[in-house]
């Protein structure tokens, strides 16, 4: 990106930003083209949570209170990256968070971040943007930046930006879930950055562009493509379906539960540090799924682990999806209908001192693993408010007794502190620094 | 798949098929659905190839002169798997090749293979579908099946099917060609299986679905997800870009050259033999490209590698991305425009005796490699009348001197006899063991 196009960019508005309109391109030609003004209507209008759910290529507003990505009705594919820091000089990192957080405010909207062809650029230089969502919509993308325990203090207890004692509390190190069988090329890593959107093409040139522009600050650690999203986080969507089958999610927080969203999800100002109350907690996890083995268990096996119906969704004993489930009901043998040890007891808020979660993970295939078994799961991803209180023990709960456990092996973790939203003219994580 | 739904499967019309339909359980209940007939008309009618370049969401023909998924409007998403047979035994293989053609053209009509709940199936079984697709549509799901050389001969020599002799001439193994660095584990297989599809999901239930038909007589040797289309095989399709920023396929075969098609991609009545006329030879290759690294090229050497303009899509020298090639022209430095070794003066078919492809290839990115580079390129899948005419020497051409060849790696190989569309009542391939 062009140093007058940083500028604009950080000044103007968030309605206003500089950049190139993907699609004015495409059909305009000519002068009006080049300064990056034409088409841009056309697709400046931020859509609404309730449009968003139905209308899968309008842009999500990138500044606010909040990051964007987080209550956003969930988009339908995912490309998730972890970086580590190559450098260890705290301006670098200022500086490439500057610069991601200008790129990411462009993108969000549908525009490249410089020139991708002769038109507006030295045709010896690299192209600035490398081109492939040229002609896509901006399809929803959103860019949600967390910041990992490793940036604080690393491996080898360096404090290598001057950040240890800027480490959030509940920012911990998971602990070791029975079972846990994490690959650490999988797993950790300085910085994460969740794009999620309707076009995969156009997460995946995200994230692409956000590394290039990190080369010789940073390096990517792993990254993951999920390509269906298995909750809600809005009344509008409905419930999509896990590589299990089942509907996933219909007790998701969702975005129309504000107060609950304070309670459950926001960092407040009680809680601290500062730099992060507006903020979130996340936990991504790989959750290897054995679908082959689960596709040889019957179906009621099936249905009495998960707890609910697998057609309907519903509870086990109720007729729909969003009945309230009975803990207590008994069946003609005297059986629990919801037995003990099933999934939707176990993660269920009442049995974990009200916890919840605002999960948006998604389905992958990572085509084959050698065996003959497609390496198939959920790429797990919850927001929350204090892990500590939140994923921690629901997930030592889960891990000790859940039945489902014979089916699936988390594989990969991370843990992440995501700042609060940007505010135009500042930058991802910029109170961290001050 | 119970036997009476394989029965109805196979004596129906293709327009008749049976299974559940997927969108018909949800909103509608009871009797009416459990007989697998509600909700059918709704998406029963099969879209036109000029349709099915906009409408996403509906079915596409399954039975037909030519298998479907060739010149097929190219769908967004890939999910291609191979498979090897574990089982020697020539019954098991056609009982298998029969299962999966009843299977394929169900779930391609949006219908479900079997129960997924208990209302229609009994709940001590497994169920028969594993229900991921459930409530979504048929989403232009094609499903082509494709003959390995190992199925006609295997690497040890054994001829297990008694097949040996009915190998087509033209199913040749491919050369080695230079820089090729393939990787036996992402390469070759008994049977291929191309799922395309407007949804992610779809496609990945369908190869799971077939994989689980499959248990006890073969296994998955790879499988690849692809998310963007790199192709258009209908010129009422846009031409998309592929991983370097590059509008790809712009001469690409189209359904549209009904009579090239003949001559080009049909394998006719002289070619021979009886059971490959009107099937087609697939040539697929998993095409790493060293993205970071192109990354940091100039767009004017990108230009000079391609032969076009990054953002038209031009040929050099050119205003619009279909203008015809001037292989002639030079610019006021007296230099070819397109130079002597650009990736289009190589590849095209006046520079290779005439041949062409229809190719339909997808964008991946399967995570990182570990050295912090993206793992992405282009799953190439090209289908052809004589892989001995058209890719074979187009390939060596290109693997000789093509300047690209600098940003890209050959790391998977296959090639497969792609039989003929099936007649109702027939399936995959019959005419192979007649």
């Amino acid at each position: 990106m062009s140093e007058d196009q940083k500028e604009t960019g950080q000044k103007n508005t968030g309605k206003q930003r500089a950049g190139i309109s993907r699609r004015g391109l495409i059909g305009a030609a000519g002068a009006a083209v080049a300064t990056g003004v034409a088409g841009y209507a056309a697709h400046s209008i931020v859509s609404t949570p309730e449009s968003q759910a139905t209308d899968t290529t309008g842009p999500v507003e990138f500044y606010g209170e909040h990051q964007a990505g987080i209550t956003t009705p969930v988009q339908d594919r995912l490309h998730f990256a972890t970086f580590d820091l190559t450098t260890t000089k705290r301006d670098e990192l200022i500086s490439l968070l500057k610069k991601w957080t200008a790129a990411a405010a462009l993108i969000t909207a549908g525009r490249d971040i410089g020139q991708y062809g002769a038109m507006n650029g030295p045709a010896q230089a690299p192209p600035e943007d490398t081109g492939e969502a040229v002609g896509l919509p901006p399809a929803r993308l959103t860019l949600t930046i967390g910041f990992g325990t490793s940036l604080f203090v690393d491996a080898k207890g360096n404090d290598r930006f001057g950040l240890a004692d800027r480490r959030p509390a509940a920012l911990v190190d998971l602990p070791h879930f029975i079972g846990d069988n994490l690959d650490p090329a999988r797993s950790g890593g300085d910085i994460a950055i969740q794009a999620c959107s309707d076009d995969p093409q156009v997460a995946v040139h995200a994230i692409r562009n956000l590394a290039r522009i990190g080369f010789g600050t940073t390096s990517v650690r792993y990254s993951q493509l999920g390509f269906g999203r298995t909750s809600s986080t809005s009344r509008a969507q409905t419930t999509p379906r896990n590589l299990f089958g089942f509907k996933d999610g219909t007790n998701n927080l969702k975005l129309e539960d504000t107060a609950k969203l304070e309670d459950q999800l926001w960092v407040q100002q009680e809680d601290g540090p500062e730099w992060m109350v507006g903020g979130a907690y996340l936990v991504s996890r790989r959750i290897r799924m054995m679908i082959e083995t689960w596709d040889r268990t019957s179906l009621s096996e099936q249905e009495g682990i998960v707890g609910r119906g697998k057609g309907t969704g519903a509870p086990l004993g109720k007729a729909d999806e969003f009945d309230a489930i009975d803990f207590e009901a008994k069946g003609s043998d005297g059986e629990l209908k919801v037995a003990t040890e099933a999934h939707v007891r176990l993660a269920h808020p009442s049995f974990n001192n009200g916890a919840e979660l605002l999960r948006r993970g998604y389905n992958f295939v990572d085509g084959s693993d050698g065996l003959g078994r497609l390496d198939a799961g959920l790429f797990f991803l919850a927001y929350q408010r204090d892990p500590r209180k939140q994923f921690i023990p629901v997930q030592r709960q889960l891990a000790r007794s859940d039945v489902m456990n014979e089916y699936i092996r988390h594989v990969g973790s991370g843990i992440f502190a995501c700042p609060p939203g940007v505010q135009t003219g500042s930058f991802w994580g910029e109170k961290l620094f001050v």
